[in-house]
């Protein structure tokens, strides 16, 4: 294991670091979100299912759905752990779930706290193997898939996506599709996966830059699913926080413009940091969508060691996302920020 | 199993019903928690333990704590929910858990979901019998006190307290002491149980109103268990929203003078709820702390059903409180409604 540990980078906000850490949008969430603030005034319970105003929006971005199928949880995290738990009590064989490799890297705890097993799928240039999910699936039951996916920043092909798909249809297995990077992506148009054992789980914290807000949600039309998770939230945390849930709507109202203008934005800085990594002769695939890179290392651990304690830069180990011989960059910082990083590890390149 | 669920009360919001039913404060919360919004911009993840600046003012009412021994929880559902579930990984034998009869009804629902199977505690007017404590403990390796009880209205004595604390610390069991009752005692202070083997959580929700932005926590000297805690929200749902966390230390600092006076609004309505229930003939025992009564009802079912649907009151059978021949009342509403309800009770009285 990892000396390095997340602890040692809390708290480091002198603007003399430069981090690739963070996993979340430094740009401000449009400013609607912020503007039904001074004239609000609930403070009851909501109903565990969440907000039907909101509830109702998503519905028409999800095809054959209505507000019944979602429900809004403390962000994309809560709606995996409670589908999970749920899906848990009803698999008693099969206890398997298969994720790709690298992975977010929540998915192995909130596997093992269920009472499932986890199950790795080898990827290649970050992407879904089919042959290895054929023949590994057979010995699992639901499989998550991440695309545009943390830590590599890869899109899964559409092909893959369908063969997964009528795959999962035909043999009753769970499909949990962590969609919260789904409108950062660079090269096409979000592929949702749909099917009667699909759940999807999102979030307004990446599209909005709403990560300390925790408003997510999951999408099924596995009503049975939706109303169980409901039935469990409705003991381990009720109601998502009220306010929050009235600001999703009012981001979830903005028009479409926004996210266009985000995604400027994260393409310039991914053509920055990935043109800059490969000139500093690194081995890097170009990200897809979200905003991680990975790049090739011989030793991660003494490369996120020396570039923290002698050159403020920080990174993180690829063995946090199940990368071995990686480090995982995150570019959700200005273009200014982002060069001046590339030029301290060019410096810490030079002098090592 | 009741006819009677607790989706026929939802939505019934119209004037004509009295609702004896929602467990939550009617009254508006301090304008201070209001008065931060206008000016609020943050955005980004916050700290998993919670906002330092809260849990540093929530230590000063503890004994021997530091800011280290909270989180910050959804609610103190969570609190118990995260709790229970590290609990569980670490308890492998003697998986009972131990609650009184009647109970908080998630209990259950949340010892089972941890993998733990739930012990019945019997009580004598809502109290816990000392000698039936001592004979269940035996099997079981935690205790869930909860005082005042939601939904007896009771407090357990301190000496009983006293003795169950000296028991667990002897005997390493764990005291969950769900205290978020602990601001509407209307007989003495609250008495804060204390150990290392003491967990205790509580929340904002009643105190201060805030039922529905979820924020509560945990409080232990066990601080390996509310680091496990911390460590198990990272993957399940992160940070308690940032803004929730601002309004509730907002609410902290006003002065006790606000506790004060709605205490005072409750000892009024107890004891209007309390006389009219007895003048109607019904045993009832006088509630002590929060804001729920029980009364003895032969047949609760028609009783809560016929109440419903020919009088327009809304309560909530026994039953899932786990009281047979019981009924429960909130007085979570103005004493003219609460005399209108009672006038209600009344006439179905003399018309069945």
């Amino acid at each position: 294991m990892t000396k390095i540990s997340a602890r040692m980078f809390i708290g480091i906000q002198g603007k003399e670091y430069i981090s690739f850490g963070s996993g979340q949008p430094d740009l401000a969430p449009p400013k609607e979100v912020y503007e039904i603030l001074p004239n609000y005034n609930d403070f009851k319970y909501g109903p565990v299912a969440g907000l039907p105003k909101l509830r109702e929006l998503l519905s028409e971005e999800y095809p054959n759905s209505n507000s019944e199928n979602f429900i809004i949880t403390n962000g994309a995290s809560e709606a995996i752990d409670l589908c999970l738990r749920v899906l848990s009590k009803k698999i008693l064989n099969k206890k398997k779930v298969l994720i790709t490799k690298p992975y977010y890297y929540s998915y192995p705890h909130l596997i093992k706290a269920a009472g499932f097993e986890v199950e790795y799928l080898e990827t290649k240039d970050g992407k879904i193997i089919y042959e290895d999910f054929q023949k590994k699936i057979k010995e699992s039951s639901i499989i998550i898939i991440n695309s545009p996916s943390n830590p590599s920043g890869t899109i899964e092909e559409i092909e893959t996506l369908k063969k997964i798909e009528n795959y999962c249809e035909e043999n009753k297995i769970k499909i949990l599709s962590d969609e919260v990077y789904k409108d950062l992506i660079y090269e096409r148009e979000n592929y949702i996966i749909k099917g009667n054992n699909v759940i999807t789980v999102n979030s307004f914290s990446k599209t909005y830059a709403m990560c300390g807000f925790r408003v997510g949600y999951a999408w099924s039309l596995d009503q049975e699913l939706i109303n169980d998770m409901i039935e469990l939230k409705s003991h381990t945390s009720m109601n998502t926080n009220i306010l929050g849930q009235e600001m999703a709507l009012a981001a979830k109202k903005v028009p479409k413009e926004f996210i266009d203008k985000q995604l400027e934005i994260w393409i310039e800085r991914r053509d920055l940091i990935f043109n800059g990594l490969k000139e500093l002769g690194f081995k890097v695939i170009k990200p897809q969508g979200a905003f991680y890179i990975l790049i090739d290392v011989e030793d991660p651990e003494k490369f996120v060691l020396d570039l923290f304690e002698k050159y403020k830069v920080i990174t993180y180990p690829g063995t946090w996302f199940g990368a071995e011989k990686k480090v995982r960059l995150s570019y959700a910082l200005d273009t200014e920020k982002i060069i001046e990083g590339l030029n301290r590890i060019r410096k810490y390149l030079n002098e090592n």
